[in-house]
């Protein structure tokens, strides 16, 4: 196949180590915001956020290279950030085929002040009409993409409406450290994986907590409170997995359980919390820790913020079941004291 | 209410914390292996294990002194480990009354050869006749006890059969830093906690392959492969909780995914699984590095391995769903190496 990767960011980037060992053709091609990266790319092949080598079958392209490189694309990849799927439409308008299939691996949920909407169907409802049967699939998972540029054991899924694509696609995506499975399952997949991003910001808030108070005398840390709020992000994330008609099984398998567990062990997300947890109001942690990075849990909020809000203030949602979310949208999004409901926790 | 803890370990020294703080009278009873933690007890009330002064309320007893503890008890909690359950059977054959309640901090299953039983089942089971009614409940969660002790916000949930007696029961025991829920899946519950230990000993092996590994060029780490071995340890008991009558949505709430969790932050699980991911065989491992230690998770698998491979042998279990179980079990009971069968992950 001829892969052609949307985005070189790290997720896109690594996600380029397999497609080549599994021996395709694979053209990475920039965003606009990725001029420098690519620039790097052509004189070192050194990733500057990755720090490691792209494989020597991948051809990187700015973004005026994007004609060039979809000529004769068997499969398009999309690895930009969540706020960049709505660019992502409309650049491959004028050059993607309606019979090429389209694989995300942005994660997000959009939220429109009435309904919330995973970004493969948002995506899809972007693109113009000639393409609005294109086949939208997703990969989600605990992959983190240093660990899978490098070529460690990483278990994802690949889901989509139709199984024998799914099913042919994961085949040729395999290699003997890029664990592939499939589910069709697509909603519970992008739920997951946009919500892990959230609720790992919220298990992060224990990192500042144990900074603010140290250890204890005995030396204890402070995990049974993130891993309860590990839990209960859980049990919120399959509350709104089932709302948005999804399968729980989703939840207690690698988007959920796995996804959030790997992204409880650092990254941007953690960090995040830890400000959080340290008593730093998130608009001063934001404009003074963080100013230039894509903090996808804070990112979420603010994209579904409004939306939740009004589905609570109607009943559509029930505010029970998500007592944490709703606190973390009201620490994002109002800047408010990061305390956590712990006896909201559990109910209904 | 009169608490009688009978294992003055960590786990059941540090319940004394929140049941006094509630304003309870608690005695806390040590084993016939527990005398000298007793004595430090006496002379200095820090306990050696969790590092901590415990409260002025608790009053500690020699296993000698059971009887007078006993006296007009409400309440008996058995903190043993879980090679002594049927001793604490045995010794409260004579002084427990049929109308005080037990709850169980003890964690595990029983394999007869022919079935799975939950403990508190097993114990009651091994309870003399006049004793055969008496309530049983058990509590699981994330909750390390040296960090209960020093009382961190800790979330746990309290099984049993009786809503009522569970809701009063949670009612007498909360603090503001101990939150209690109650649930009448306790066959969720406690299949859940048991089967974290054996789980968290299987995530841990990624411990000791990034140190046989060494991080990479890029400063990767090995928590992908964790991840997954942490998703498909809740896929699989999310099987077997099933698969024993218990309630899946144990499996992504407090007993599931926050217990596992936590009990993958360290501790002898994940120091076991740590030498068993640097290629150390079990027998070795268990010998040379860690001959005095209770590892639950490899208890687990040799209070289960005959059992579980007896049902998997007759098809009464499916071996598809439960490939990470039975990998663990060949290393623990046959010292076979850490093999992770990932492409058998996730399967029917």
């Amino acid at each position: 196949m001829k892969v052609v990767v949307l985005g070189a960011g790290a997720m896109g980037t690594a996600f380029t180590t397999p497609a080549a060992d599994a021996g395709h053709t694979v053209c990475l091609v920039g965003t606009h915001l990725d001029g420098d990266i690519i620039e790097e790319l052509h004189e070192s092949r050194v990733h500057p956020r990755l720090k490691t080598r792209i494989h020597d079958a991948v051809q990187p392209f700015p973004i005026a290279g994007l004609h060039e490189a979809m000529q004769n694309a068997d499969l398009v990849v999309l690895g930009v950030n969540s706020h960049g799927v709505a660019w992502a439409a409309d650049v491959l308008a004028d050059v993607l085929s309606p019979d090429v299939p389209v694989v995300m691996l942005t994660k997000g949920l959009h939220g429109d002040g009435h309904a919330l909407h995973i970004l493969p169907a948002f995506f899809r409802e972007r693109l113009p009409p000639r393409l609005r049967d294109v086949t939208v699939m997703a990969v989600g998972g605990p992959c983190i993409a240093g660990e899978l540029a490098v070529r460690r054991h990483s278990c994802v899924m690949l889901g989509g409406n139709n199984p024998s694509q799914l099913r042919a696609l994961a085949a040729a995506l395999r290699t003997p450290y890029y664990h592939v499975w499939t589910t069709t399952d697509l909603v519970g997949l992008e739920v997951c994986v946009a919500l892990k991003n959230l609720y790992a910001l919220a298990v992060g808030l224990a990192l500042g907590w144990l900074e603010r108070d140290g250890l204890a005398d005995n030396g204890a840390h402070m995990h049974n409170p993130a891993a309860a709020i590990f839990a209960q992000g859980l049990y919120e994330m399959a509350y709104l997995v089932q709302w948005m008609g999804g399968d729980v099984r989703s939840v207690h398998a690698l988007p959920g359980a796995g996804d959030l567990y790997v992204t409880c062990q650092g990254g941007r997300n953690s960090r995040m919390g830890r400000l959080l947890g340290l008593g730093i109001p998130y608009s001063q942690a934001r404009a003074e820790h963080m100013p230039n990075e894509s903090v996808e849990g804070a990112m979420l909020a603010e994209a579904i913020g409004d939306t939740v809000r009004a589905l609570v203030r109607t009943g559509t949602l029930d505010a029970r079941c998500l007592p944490l979310m709703l606190a973390i949208l009201d620490v994002v999004c109002n800047s408010a004291p990061a305390n956590i409901p712990w006896d909201a926790f559990f109910a209904a």
